[in-house]
């Protein structure tokens, strides 16, 4: 049964002043795949949408999502709401199984009007790192690539300051694909993030760029699962976003071997995955943000 | 062809020393659905996905979500991909019709795999607008509540003051469902806004309290189309976002006759749409957003 916050340790850095660089305990947002089963009673529950959902008030998220996409038209559609575990794991509770109250038709499954999900939601997290990890084609833990903290801490003013759309409305999520010296290769804005992204590796595939090998792509949001999957999709080795990422965009980049950076903001920022690619002058190579050894959970590691 | 941008008049209302209203011209994202077909060469285009997107670098966006999503696996496996009206509408351009290349397979579209897309995306904004037209069983429009514009801007503060998780994370959107007196009654937090948003509305049908007549629901960030959904489909008169709208969330609000307010921060928000339900200390009843007969554009009407 999933909690809606989880600790992960971070690597932080702060280049302000003489620079800081310390291992520390953090907590996230909690995301996992949520799939919504339906159908009448005695009858098969049908898959029927998958959503990407912080663990909690899934019977409530279910009858909710009926409700507001038009499937049913009262709670008493529904004549149980079940949390269960999925057919291939345990204890994963990523499974809300409806029966729908007799004489109510069961929702059509037109393809081309589903509903969220990504081909690569599984029902729970791990399945869905998997399928991700089986489509993509490049091996960006491979990406020997690093990046200077300096020019990372740079790139969310150049970022705000190509925003036109956002500058205009304060209502345009954007995503923009850098050098690891921090030159501005493509910029795109998107009432949704994950369109952003898209429009950025559409771009790169067209000017035969793929992979994105030894590239930043940072985002002005959070960090996703779906934005981390679309990353390693396009072989970015590094993905740094102004927010908070969640824990299964930290899993996946850490099973991807990606660097991820978060809360990228005035002189400081976190890394959840993937530390090796990162360069803080002053200071050695930085620690591994899993310890490879079981020591002490919080580790100073001053800088010379 | 579509715009990143649009206009709209919207009511501003600062409530910060003498109160004053005054209608003004602002700037929008656009946001209209796009519908990704995609099939062999001489064969039929099937419809793939519907995502809600800022226009613009469509093609890009198609190429980008077929390679993310690990539909495709080079630029090259596109023949050829096609910006078009769609079936019924013209000049809508939200299509984009890709053409695989020779040997390429067409992508499998299992109902319980599919994309993003609601059972309300149409071809374009007036055929999703429609779509929950016909869904919604609740007269919004018919709703007399009203709000004062103090407890409007007390709204905020009381959302993240019960924000456990964004405290704790950063990471996590909030819905909350107030009364007209400014009375929580339901907050729910998640990675997705529309999650968020459908817990507090699954909450409320099993209390049996739909349709939501009267009251408001606060969210933390943007508002989109799909919240403005949501919201008509549970019968909420009043929409408010800590953030800004898109063009089709405010082109939703108006059709539905609810009242949409955004960037509600300090002493200050705009209204969308609906203005008839806002009451401002000292003012006269607030002018329409959209102005009834063609006047000044921009129409300062100072409170007594």
């Amino acid at each position: 049964m999933g909690r809606a916050t989880d600790r992960r340790t971070v690597v932080r850095v702060d280049l302000g002043g003489t620079p800081t660089v310390r291992r520390a305990p953090d907590s996230l947002s909690a995301e996992e795949p949520l799939e919504i089963r339906v159908g009448p009673a005695g009858a098969r529950r049908a898959p029927l949408a998958v959503t990407m959902r912080t663990p909690g008030d899934d019977l409530d998220l279910a009858i909710g999502f009926l409700l507001t996409e038009g499937l049913i038209r009262y709670a008493d559609d529904v004549y149980t709401a079940q949390l269960c575990a999925g057919d291939q794991e345990t204890n994963t509770y990523n499974v809300v199984d409806v029966t729908l109250a007799p004489g109510v038709p069961a929702p059509a499954t037109d393809p081309a009007r589903n509903f969220y999900t990504t081909s690569s939601c599984g029902v729970c997290g791990k399945a869905s790192i998997d399928a991700v990890r089986t489509r993509s084609r490049f091996d960006v833990a491979a990406d020997a690539s690093t990046v200077d903290a300096r020019i990372l801490v740079g790139l969310p003013g150049a970022l705000r300051e190509r925003q036109r759309g956002f500058a205009a409305t304060g209502g345009l999520h954007a995503a923009g694909l850098f050098t690891v010296d921090g030159e501005l290769l493509c910029l795109r804005e998107d009432v949704g993030r994950h369109n952003a992204v898209d429009k950025v590796v559409g771009w790169a595939a067209r000017e035969h760029r793929l992979p994105l090998a030894g590239h930043v792509l940072m985002v002005s949001g959070r960090a996703s699962f779906e934005l981390c999957q679309k990353a390693w999709m396009a072989g970015i080795p590094t993905l740094a976003a102004v927010s908070a990422p969640s824990t299964l965009a930290v899993d996946l980049a850490t099973e991807a071997g990606m660097t991820l950076v978060g809360f990228l903001r005035g002189q400081t920022f976190n890394v959840y995955a993937g530390s090796q690619r990162v360069r803080v002058p002053g200071a050695d190579r930085l620690p591994p943000v899993v310890p490879r050894r079981t020591g002490a959970p919080s580790t100073a590691t001053a800088p010379a």
